[in-house]
């Protein structure tokens, strides 16, 4: 019986107090800036058919589906008709679908929902993880993507956050450049794979993939020479004292949008995007974010359902990204008989929580102690009055735990300072004859006698926070 | 590729925004009471290894929980390793073996989280649910029963309930009164079921069930005068004065135990059950809930794993309950090499809001509205004001919707009042000259200039409510 496994399932974990807390302040900040921007929340089951997820993710995302096996007889064929939700953007494309006629022309939604992945565990990595995201359909206006632009960099600006970048592409100029070097469209979605992780491997080991991958030497150079280009724009910038300034990073996108037209594109169909980035930014322009906006060329984004622009969030000495998104606006049309234009930005929390966690960024406010008071139990005789004060408190509106056995008093003591609970209460005989109540603050060790009406003036706030529990949200 | 199915799956609901609202009140409250108890928030993941959920529910219960595929190369053999969480218990018990030299000595967690099922879907029964479960870990003290009794008391009354009753009994009662007919304990379980639902399914359907189940006639004739018993005593409490004048439920109590003690369990163990339910009952009484127990000796509770105390909440007109729990000293000891005592409360979210929604409890300032005000775009031009209009409302904490395109102004409107929201701005050309915005009050019609910089004042609270977004959470 007792060597049964007590850990949680491979690259899964179990949040502690002190861990939820931190996970909901984050979460909480995240919704609060959302609905600033008019997103409604959304959330959907767990568990999707399995024909709604294969097929959307490509083939390394079907093999990092988690599926279930049917129930009841067909259990032993090994059947599965179920599977857990991968991300959040495929059951809002369903739902859109499903509810077309109850939705608002423009559905802002955002949702913040565990998604499962059956990747190989490690640091960072996780098989449940959350997803924020933030999406708008129905609409092909490029204020949408200002406004996810505004509202994601706002929200980590709401966290702390100061130094990340919003790397913005767009997947016409992709498509544009790599046409420029005839490079046939089977080839595109490989060649851009190489091409995102070039800063990662080097000029050498990329032409080797392409080579591999099939595509032409002549098609892998000019490629390369593109790359080396984009760097070398990428990298000037800092040179440039307007950059230097903080004034930088508008005017660099305007001149990168402008030498990408002239230099690469001309006549071609990535002009589209170009004018589109551009927009973009006038955009972010009148919602203060322009200077957030670096336009990179190299930023590829795996997902296959990218239509249009794409976006990453960056910050310094964090490999990986701190969420990214982009246009969708195919995918709607996968479970309806017509295409809804979409376009949304996805946070991850996990990565937000460790950085957050790294810088010190968490507020120090943020509750640590289960309680604002412990009321202490003198005697099996006078339980019943210790429970009496508690719940007086706790119709005030104060957080208080009762110690549950009569118990020494200095090992109930030592019981709420561990856990870093301020203040102890103590309905002793002398103190209960008096209709008072000994408070005594565990911090100072000092300790007094109140009236029992005044216990909980008696209680200042704990390491600068409030008593809390007036005002009930909505 | 239009014919993709876009439902949820069988059992399983997409919550669309006014649906999370609810549901998030009624979350916010229930923890709010449920920290005010010192209780902390804990998360585990939705999926557990297989081998921790099989064995802890039943036969039935196993057959009820969603297995999930092993990944890879053995996904064609249909074994399963995973499996969803059935219920936030054994998760919990799972965790104090893991944590325990973490975890304070008195273990107090409150968990909100869904759970799964693989149930016949029915009206109000899902497939997926939430669960909200507040335990007490590492006491035997009856203090535990009686806080547990007075937060979930507490959570039904801040959320409106009123005529709510905890009924309350003790496992070791039942085991007497089974005892005292020499029922042999193999058929207790059996026996337990029966007098479970025999008001439902009445004294002769339910001798015919005893005796099917291989009890003997005279144990079920001795049980069935048990049951008759227990049904008169209840009966006859509403006819006492002091029942009806609202102090009878405390006094009902202390007989109903008296009597049992006296007629039917004698010298037996069930005895300590009832001086359990004796303590409760007082401790109760400090509490100021002694009122809203009612000790009824036919509650059984179907799960397995209880070992003491039981309880369950009933409302009037509403078939089932809307929670229950009870002490399980042994679930803990099936992961670890030794028992800790454990007693548990758990309220069902999906049953509190259909009565909630049936008898109107909603506070009417529940946000129903996505934002305070929508900007709208006049024209190509000036959707940058119009964007950077938006942005300075959010940061004051406004929250902002913009049209997200030109678009001719009444439609704009409609739009905005179809989705209740009270206000929209509107920077036109001549406002834009004189440094103005339009503001128009979509309830009334009214429609005045106002200085940029005076908006935020003229957006006078929708339906009560005052404009969000100060004060972010802690």
């Amino acid at each position: 019986m007792s060597s049964a496994k007590t850990q949680p399932a491979r690259g899964m974990r179990d949040f502690l107090p002190a861990d939820v807390r931190k996970r909901e302040y984050v979460i909480g900040v995240i919704k609060e800036v959302y609905e600033r921007y008019g997103f409604e929340p959304l959330e959907t089951p767990a568990v999707e058919n399995i024909e709604t997820l294969m097929g959307k993710y490509g083939d390394e995302g079907n093999q990092l589906i988690f599926k279930i096996l049917k129930r009841g007889e067909h259990a032993k064929t090994g059947e599965a008709d179920l599977a857990l939700r991968y991300d959040l953007t495929v059951p809002l494309a369903r739902v859109v679908a499903q509810y077309q006629n109850e939705l608002p022309k423009f559905f802002k939604r955002y949702q913040i929902q565990p998604v499962w992945r059956a990747d190989r565990p490690a640091r960072g990595r996780f098989r449940e993880f959350y997803q924020c995201d933030v999406d708008v359909l129905g609409s092909k206006s490029m204020v949408v993507e200002a406004e996810l632009i505004a509202a994601a960099s706002d929200a980590l600006v709401a966290l702390g956050f100061e130094n990340f970048v919003v790397k913005l592409n767009h997947r016409r100029i992709l498509t544009g450049i790599l046409e420029h070097f005839s490079i046939p469209r089977i080839q595109h979605a490989e060649a851009l794979i190489v091409l995102d992780k070039l800063n990662k491997i080097g000029a050498d080991a990329a032409r080797e993939e392409l080579l591999i991958k099939g595509i032409l030497e002549k098609a892998a150079t000019g490629l390369l020479d593109f790359a080396f280009w984009e760097k070398e724009l990428h990298d000037s910038r800092e040179l440039d004292p307007q950059w230097q300034s903080g004034q930088g990073p508008a005017l660099y996108n305007e001149a990168a949008l402008h030498k990408i037209a002239t230099d690469w594109l001309k006549e071609s169909d990535g002009i589209e995007g170009v004018n589109e980035l551009a927009e973009i930014l006038g955009l972010a322009k009148g919602l203060g974010v322009e200077n957030r906006i670096s336009v990179q060329f190299n930023l590829a984004r795996g997902l296959s359902y990218y239509t249009g622009s794409i976006f990453e969030i960056s910050v310094p000495d964090l490999a990986g990204s701190l969420g990214g998104g982009g246009r969708y606006d195919n995918l709607v049309g996968m479970f309806l008989d017509k295409d809804v234009p979409a376009c949304g930005f996805s946070l991850g929390l996990e990565r937000i929580i460790v950085v957050m966690t790294e810088r010190n960024k968490f507020p120090a406010e943020l509750v640590t102690s289960p309680a604002d008071v412990m009321v202490t139990i003198w005697n099996e005789d006078s339980i019943g009055e210790s429970l009496a004060l508690a719940s007086e408190l706790r119709s005030g509106g104060v957080r208080v735990d009762v110690y549950p056995e009569a118990d020494k008093m200095g090992k109930q003591f030592k019981y709420a300072s561990a856990r870093n609970i301020p203040f102890v209460a103590i309905v002793g005989d002398d103190e209960s004859a008096r209709g008072e109540v000994a408070i005594k603050d565990l911090r100072s060790g000092e300790q007094r006698s109140v009236k029992r009406e005044d216990v909980a003036k008696a209680l200042s706030p704990p390491s600068g926070r409030g008593i809390k529990g007036e005002g009930l949200a909505p």
